[in-house]
């Protein structure tokens, strides 16, 4: 089972310790959560971030809201708390329907220790679905480390590490899975522009010992071409019925490149991000997150002082479409917390899920 | 003929003026150029940058070297100078060549004179070549104008506008001729990590006044997918013999894209990105630049002050190859001062340099 270096979220007594992702790469800081309004406003204002972690997050805030009063109203009073803080956000909605579901029927004496249990338990899930697809997709990377001399380079996008969940993370799960059994691997990590994501992921192999580089997004297709990437790994938010998977804006240019020069492309996908009422990727929204994340970007002064500075002023026009659609012709497989699949046979992996 | 929001390079007595490109896009200054160091600086450090424009300030760098010394000797010092600042740059070396042979026959009393006329000479004609990119290119723009209602959307990648050239550019001569002629155009323009000079190519949009949208470099694919381009137009650093080019790094990714979707990618490429002494694109030398440009960036604070923010630490590791070569069979033509060809038919537009 993966440590995580800091835990991105751990119990300690009545309240939680998250890591507070707002200042990462630049400070790490840990911050208690005691009151419901804290932890609506860790989610709200993404301390927390990544869908697994939200949704973990959010359940210990119920359990934390019932301390005092686990009346009727006080559990509907927090389930609408939390979730006006993401109103998007998928895991949130599922994990605090099933504190809800496992709650409500109880006599308000029995609430209290079984919410911290079942909070304890999505944690502890998602940890574990962490592992499984760690331990699924490390032989990937073992297959090419029997042919290979020197490291396996495994080329990710985004963040979807152990900062996004409760355990090793998703698209990374293999990679630290494989740093532990003592393969060599080398990470190249994307900046992933406009939020550079990528910056985390940097940060995170660095806490966890794993070697890694830094690239611009534009140097993918020129490391591929060169014969420097043996597998592109990267997670993703919504993985349609046929294996269409919708990720960070950028991944897509990453999977043409890498089928150009026949290197396999793989998708860590968790159950919870499968959505088999979604037929195929052009059903998928795609949010337009706006023009200042294009003309603005953080990073930290020689003063040590973090800043957002402007790259372009308001009267440059900016499109901001923040994630896209990787066909799953473009996918050599889909690991998940039950296996490594072939984009197109996912319904046999989740047959409950999928009827 | 395009004339230029702001001269880019102009003589003035015995030395250049140029436009201080590592300001721009958040300060607009002109500098004096008055000495051999100077012009070596002021290219090695990009304040002059774009191929073209790097040759003709390379030709004046040779004049200016010549204001106190004529010999042999010294003609060796300034070409050997100014040939050490850019090792990718074709342009450089060509202009360099060609003051060499101008000026290695004569005495050196005749040397002053004739340097300064022929690195005017390789200033004009570079503008006059944008004229005839322009011109040849336009008529791909005008015949998708006449199957479209509203602008025609041109992808492009890089800075390869007037900012870039003596003229109206390579890629963007086009561009311009089109909005000079009325018709509608809207450029996405990519921001181009690491150094961002899409940033560049969103201002001189904006000085001459056409409509255009900041993407992030990883947007390419999704606005490809969509349908929300028709036609990607970029320049090339140097053009081997069968047409592959190598540009900013970044380019072949958006080809591969363009590529996918039926969507024509075309290079504008002047005579002096043409070697032919390199057969194919894999015989091109990559720049690295090193990691600093990829663990940091530029931009304004909100006090106005232009400011180098640091993305990473030093202990991340990063690479930065700054070209990629996209192969020929990737290039829908070639827009050249003589015309637009099929990339594998660039010797027959060239034949006296292809012998």
């Amino acid at each position: 089972m993966f440590t995580q270096p800091i835990p991105t979220l751990v119990r300690d007594g009545n309240a939680v310790v998250i890591l507070d992702q707002t200042l990462l790469p630049y400070h790490s800081e840990q911050r208690t959560l005691a009151t419901l309004a804290d932890v609506a406003t860790a989610i709200r204002s993404m301390q927390v971030r990544g869908a697994p972690l939200i949704g973990a997050t959010a359940a210990f805030g119920v359990a934390i809201a019932l301390l005092a009063d686990r009346s009727d109203a006080q559990l509907d009073h927090a389930l609408q708390t939390l979730a006006a803080t993401r109103p998007t956000a998928v895991n949130l909605h599922w994990a605090l329907a099933r504190m809800d579901a496992k709650l409500r029927p109880l006599p308000e004496s029995a609430r209290g220790d079984a919410a911290w249990a079942e909070a304890e338990a999505i944690r502890t899930a998602d940890a574990d679905t962490c592992s499984a697809i760690g331990e699924h997709g490390v032989a990937l990377i073992e297959e090419v480390a029997t042919r290979r001399n020197g490291p396996v380079r495994v080329m990710t996008h985004c963040n979807a590490g152990w900062l996004a969940t409760c355990g090793a993370g998703t698209a990374l799960a293999p990679v630290y899975r494989a740093h532990a059994k003592g393969i060599a691997v080398h990470v190249w990590v994307s900046e992933t522009r406009p939020r550079n994501q990528g910056l985390l992921t940097a940060w995170e192999l660095r806490e966890a010992g794993v070697p890694h580089s830094l690239i611009a997004d534009n140097a993918a297709g020129i490391l591929l071409a060169r014969g420097e990437v043996d597998l592109v790994i990267t997670g993703a938010d919504r993985v349609a019925a046929n294996g269409d998977s919708a990720n960070k804006v950028g991944t897509y240019l990453k999977a043409l490149a890498a089928r150009e020069h026949g290197v396999p492309f793989h998708v860590a996908a968790p159950y919870s991000t499968v959505d088999f009422a979604c037929a195929e990727g052009g059903a998928i929204p795609i949010e337009d997150r706006g023009p200042a994340e294009v003309r603005s970007v953080a990073g930290i002064t020689d003063k040590g002082a973090l800043v957002s500075v402007r790259l372009a002023p308001d009267a440059t026009g900016a499109a901001n479409p923040a994630f896209d659609v990787t066909p799953a012709q473009l996918i050599t497989s889909i690991i998940t917390e039950r296996g490594v699949t072939a984009p197109g046979r996912l319904r046999e992996l989740y047959p409950e899920k999928a009827e």
